[in-house]
């Protein structure tokens, strides 16, 4: 339980499971196990009751490079939600692996790293420098689903 | 040959290996199986002679969802032949593992899951909510080649 | 020795370290070994130094498939610069696995594969058809960090 000390320390939370917008189904797994690897689908920013969280639409053009790194950090408690439910402590991630950021992005925007950072610098703070190392890619994409700002997909090792 | 049989009795067909463009040099695997994984590269919906079927470009534009729905069920038929190609049989897919899913988007274009689940409904169909279980993606990217209007990439572990 | 062997004999360099424009944090490993797995973080092409390199912008507008096939190439060159950098000679790669490859697009461009062929032809001239043999995607994104025309994401094996 010391990841979850750690953000019980941060004052942070973990948000519920997401609830899509009305009409929207969504028929696959968020962390899916297969061995001791850790598979898992793209996440969003969402609020504590697991609705989609703004703010949405382009980073760079409605949302400033600053909400866009909140929005990744946001996404990382989403996903930390989703592993907890799935393996039923934090502590069982015996290290990330991928990190894969998508931005959604105007078409001159430049500073997808300084966003994604939002989510790499929480699990560094989180996990420390070797169990959270992980290698990265930051992107910007044409768009993404409910108009979310940032999504992340990752990997992670399991003990 | 039991997910083949359940294809026949859908109605569907496998088709030919993909013929692009004149000019266009392909020089990768389709399915590249390392030990246990099957690494998928990205795959677009295909006409039966295995040339690159449309609709062509921007859903949310010129491409209705229903329609984008179709070409990622397609996708994923482009997708079993190359798997039955190179392992012969799709039972020995023992279980799907990732999928990401990206659509040739509008740039406010905000419903990619009910795109990407053309490709998600029909693999759980045939192998089942056990087997066909993956985490997936799903994203708007801002062009595909050729202007397909969904492409796929995939992850699956073999017997 | 051999695949450096090579690298000299078609007069090839390997950049330098990323050096990010001033004020960028990438808090990140280039290249991240897990047991077998060699799991490579997004590249951009760069010059001898470690800048970030050009032409930067959209392919097929600002820049042409011929300087954005070159700009793969280039690419590869700094991702097996980061490979060496890890696992201190480039034959300890037993065989390339995934490559995904982002371009820069102008939203009309259509011919990604085209682009990522600079990539995928070094590896496979350096690693030969076997061990050079991956999966491979090919899209359009719409923005890449400091506007460079080409991001690389990749996985390896490991001897």
């Amino acid at each position: 339980m010391i990841v979850e000390a750690k953000l019980e320390k941060l004052g942070l939370w973990l948000p519920e499971p997401i609830k899509p917008p009305a009409g929207v189904v969504l028929p696959f797994a968020m962390v899916h196990v297969k061995g001791k690897r850790g598979i898992i689908a793209g996440h969003g920013p969402q609020n504590p009751d697991g609705t989609v969280a703004g703010p949405f639409g382009k980073v760079g053009a409605e949302v400033s490079v600053e909400q866009a790194y909140m929005a990744a950090r946001s996404t990382a408690l989403s996903m930390l939600a989703n592993i907890k439910r799935e393996l039923g402590d934090l502590d069982r991630v015996a290290s990330w692996v991928r990190v894969f950021g998508m931005v959604n992005s105007a078409p001159e925007f430049d500073r997808h790293p300084s966003v994604i950072n939002g989510f790499s610098d929480l699990i560094l703070e989180l996990y420390g420098p070797e169990r959270g190392r992980h290698a990265r890619s930051a992107i910007g994409v044409a768009a993404l689903p409910f108009r979310i700002c940032v999504e992340v997909e990752a990997e992670v090792e399991i003990e």
